[in-house]
C-alpha cells in the first residue's frame, strides 16, 4: 500500500487536534482510500513546555525546515496561526510542490491570492476547511456542490466568543462585561478578547466566505466593522419585543453586480435560521437563486476543527492518489465591487440615551425628520424625570448616509448624552 | 475548448429543474470549469402533454437508447424515478463508461450495491446528492469531509409531506386529515399520499445516509418503519407540555458495533437542533465522536434538486477533465448488523383511550407495572364520567419488548379502546 507521509507545523489545539483525529480514524481511512497515511514529523517551539498529548520522540521538531525540506512528506498542516512566518512556510511547502492543509483564516483572508497561484503554478492544492465555521464543512460545500448556484447571500454566525456573550446577555441578563468575563473564565474568549469582540475575526472569515460564494477575491480591509462591546441587556429586551434577537453577524451580500459586506450586531428576526444559534456554535445561511441552506455547528474546539482538518487530509490524498492535483482550484474569476457603508438601506434601532425632560422625544423626534429618516416605533421607558433614560426608536428602511446624518444631529442635542444605532437584518439591501 | 456532453433520461420536475438550473448557470460553470457542457438529448415519454419549458425540438426524444447508446455523451442525467425501468437504463448507462447523476432514492437505496460495482467496473461514477435532502448538501459532505469522522447517529427530517402536516398540526391545531387535504391542495402531498405518510420515502433516504455513515451497506428493508397517521394534536400538545415537539424522524445510530435503523414519529426535546424545523423544509442532524453538525434547507422541488444535480455534474466534470473517474467510490467496507426493535430503549409517550369509570388510572398503570414499565408522569385531561378518554402515560427508559407487552395487556383490558405509542428521541438508546 503506498504511504503518504504528513508533516506538521504547529501543535497547539487544532494541530493536536488534527493528529488525533488522524490517529483515531487511521485505519479507518487507509482502508476507505487504500493508501497508508502517516505522521512522519511534527514541529513546534513549546515542546519544552509539555503538550498534552503523547507523541513519539523521533517524530518531534522545532525545525520547520525537516518538514518543509523533506521531500518524502507529500501533506504539510500549518497550525500555526497568524501571518508570519505561517506564510513563509506555507509558500516553500507549495513552492516544493507539496499540497497545504491550513485552517488559517487570517493567512486566507490576506494571502489568498498569493497562496492559490503558488499552488497552482506547482500543481498542487491549499485547502482550509477548518478556517470558517470550524468543525463545519462550509468551504468545500462552497467551492463545490455550491459552485454552480446563482450565490444571492452567505450570512454566517462565524465567532463563538461573541455568540456565546450575547447568547448569556440573552438568556440570562447578564450584562456585556459579566458575559465576557464569564466567557473568559470558561476559555470561551482570550483574556484579550478585543479580536473576537471587535470583530475583526469575522471580518476574515467572511471575506473568505465572500470570495467563495461570489467567485472573486474580496480584500479584508474592505469589510465594515463593527463589535458588540456597546451592546446593552435592554436592546436585547427591546428587540425581543419586536420579533428579534441581537446576533453578531458577518454578512455578505450581491446588490447587483457589486457587493455588501459587514460585520456587526443586527437585530435577527426571530423566524431566520441563525436566531436559534446559541452559545459557542457556528452557522452559516447561504442564500441562492434556488435554495435556502443553513449549516450549524462546532466554531472551534481542536477535536472538531482537527475533523475538518483530516476531511482536508483525506481529499488531498485522493488528489495525490488519482494524480488529480489542482483539481478544485482557486474559484475567483471577476473583480467584486464592495458598497460603501452609506449606501446601505436597512431599518435601524436607535437607542438615545438622553435626559427625560419635557418635550425631549418631540427634539429627538424632529432630528430624524430633518434627516429624513421616518419612525415606525417608539419606546420611552417610564424613568425619573430629569434623569438620563435610554429610548429607542426603530426607524423604516433608510439610506445608511441618513442615519448618520440623523445620529449626527441628535448627538448634538444638549439633552442627549449618546447615541447608537443597531441595524435591523430583514434580508433586503 | 473540451465540450462535455450531458443527456437527461426524464423530464419531469427534477429533470426540468436540472436543466434550468445548468442552463441558467452554464457561462458560469464553462469559465470555472474550462470545460464546455451541453445538454444534447432530453428522453421524455410525455412529450405530448406539454412540459412548462421550451426545449429546442432537436434535443427532444423519447427514446432513452438515443442517451445510452450515444457515444459522445459522457454524463447521463437520471430523472425518471422509480426502478422500472430507471435501473436497467442507468446499469447500460454505467457498462458504456458513463457517469450517472441521479436524485432517485429508491434506486439508490434498493440497487445501490449493484450500481457501484458496475460503477467500479467501468471506472466511472455515481452521483445522487439530490436523493436524500433534495437541495441540501449532504451525500457529498458524508462522502468526502466525514469520511474520517467516527460518526456515531444520523438523524433526518428528510420528508417535507410529513413535517409540512406535523407543522400545521403543531402551530395551527388542525387535525392530521385536514393537514393533509391542506398539504394535497398546495402539491405538498400526493393525492394517494401513502408513500409519505406512512414513512416509506424516509426508509429509502435513512437507508442511504446509514450506509453512508456506517460505510456498510444497509438493507431499506431492515427499516422499522411507522407513519403519522394516528397522531393526534392532542398528542402534540400534550408533549409540548412536558418540553417536546412531535415529528417524523429518520434515526439511524451506533450501538457497539451494530445499528439501529427507524423512521417513527418521535417526541423530540424543544432544545434540539431539527426542532425548529417546519413546513416542507428538511433537515439532517449528524453527530460524530468530535462533531454535531445539522444541514437545514428544501427537501424537494425542481429548482433546489436541480442545484443539488447540476453540483454533481460539476463534480463528475471535474473527474472527467481529471481523468479522475472513480475517485471518491463506493464507502462501504464492513457489514452491519441491525438490531431489532425490540432491543431499543426508550422513553415512551403511551396514549390510551378509555372509559372514564372510576379505577381506570390504577387499572392501566398496574399493566404497566406487570410488564416491567415504571412511569414517570400521567396526565387525565377533564372529561365526562361514562364517556371515552384520553389518557397519557409517560414511561421511564425501558426496553421496546417490555413497551409492546405493556400495550398488548392494556389493549386486553375491557375499559379500553385504543393504545398508541410513541417513543421520546433523547439521543440515547
Amino acid at each position: 500500500m503506498r504511504q503518504i507521509k504528513v508533516g506538521v507545523i504547529g501543535f497547539g489545539t487544532v494541530g493536536m487536534g488534527t493528529v488525533k483525529a488522524l490517529w483515531n480514524q487511521k485505519e479507518e481511512i487507509e482502508k476507505e482510500l487504500g493508501v497508508g497515511v502517516k505522521v512522519v514529523k511534527i514541529v513546534d517551539k513549546e515542546w519544552m513546555i509539555g503538550r498534552p498529548m503523547v507523541v513519539p520522540p523521533d517524530i518531534k521538531s522545532s525545525d520547520p525546515s525537516e518538514v518543509i525540506d523533506d521531500p518524502e512528506i507529500e501533506i504539510v498542516v500549518e497550525a500555526m496561526g497568524g501571518i508570519d512566518p505561517a506564510f513563509d512556510y506555507v509558500s516553500q511547502a507549495l513552492a516544493r510542490g507539496k499540497t497545504v492543509i491550513t485552517p488559517n483564516k487570517e493567512l486566507i483572508a490576506k494571502k489568498g491570492r498569493e497562496l492559490f497561484q503558488l499552488s497552482a503554478e506547482n500543481e498542487t492544492d491549499v485547502y482550509f476547511e477548518g478556517a470558517v465555521g470550524g468543525g463545519i464543512p462550509i468551504i468545500h460545500t462552497l467551492k463545490e456542490q455550491l459552485l454552480g448556484d446563482d450565490i444571492l447571500e452567505v450570512i454566517g454566525i462565524v465567532n463563538g466568543t461573541t455568540n456565546y456573550i450575547l447568547s448569556e446577555m440573552s438568556l440570562r441578563k447578564t450584562s456585556f462585561e459579566k458575559a465576557l468575563e464569564d466567557a473568559k473564565r470558561k476559555g470561551f474568549a482570550e483574556p484579550i478578547p478585543t479580536n473576537d469582540v471587535e470583530g475583526y475575526d469575522s471580518t476574515y472569515k467572511i471575506a473568505i466566505l465572500a470570495t467563495l460564494c461570489f467567485h472573486g477575491r474580496v480584500d479584508v480591509e474592505k469589510v465594515y466593522r463593527e463589535g458588540i462591546t456597546r451592546i446593552l441587556t435592554d436592546d436585547i429586551e427591546y428587540a425581543r419585543e419586536l420579533g428579534y434577537t441581537i446576533k453578531l453577524l458577518a454578512i455578505a451580500r450581491r446588490i447587483g453586480e457589486d457587493i455588501e459586506l459587514r460585520v456587526q450586531p443586527v437585530l435577527l428576526p426571530l423566524s431566520h435560521p441563525l436566531s436559534t444559534v446559541f452559545g459557542v456554535e457556528n452557522a452559516i445561511y447561504v442564500r441562492s437563486r434556488t435554495r435556502d441552506l443553513t449549516f450549524r455547528g462546532p466554531g472551534a474546539g481542536g477535536d472538531a476543527t482537527g475533523s475538518a482538518m483530516v476531511g482536508d487530509i483525506i481529499d488531498a490524498i485522493r488528489n495525490i492518489k488519482y494524480e488529480a492535483r489542482g483539481r478544485v482550484g482557486c474559484t475567483c474569476m471577476r473583480d467584486l465591487t464592495v458598497l460603501p457603508m452609506e449606501s446601505l438601506i436597512s431599518q435601524n434601532c436607535v437607542r438615545v440615551l438622553a435626559l427625560d425632560v419635557p418635550g425631549v422625544l418631540g427634539k429627538i423626534a424632529s432630528e430624524f425628520g430633518n434627516s429624513g429618516v421616518s419612525l415606525s416605533a417608539v419606546k420611552q421607558p417610564v424613568s425619573t424625570p430629569g434623569k438620563l433614560t435610554n429610548i429607542y426608536f426603530l426607524t423604516h428602511r433608510i439610506q445608511e448616509r441618513n442615519i448618520q446624518k440623523a445620529i449626527q444631529s441628535i448627538q448634538n442635542l444638549d439633552v442627549v448624552k449618546d447615541v447608537y444605532a443597531i441595524r435591523v437584518e430583514d434580508g433586503e439591501s
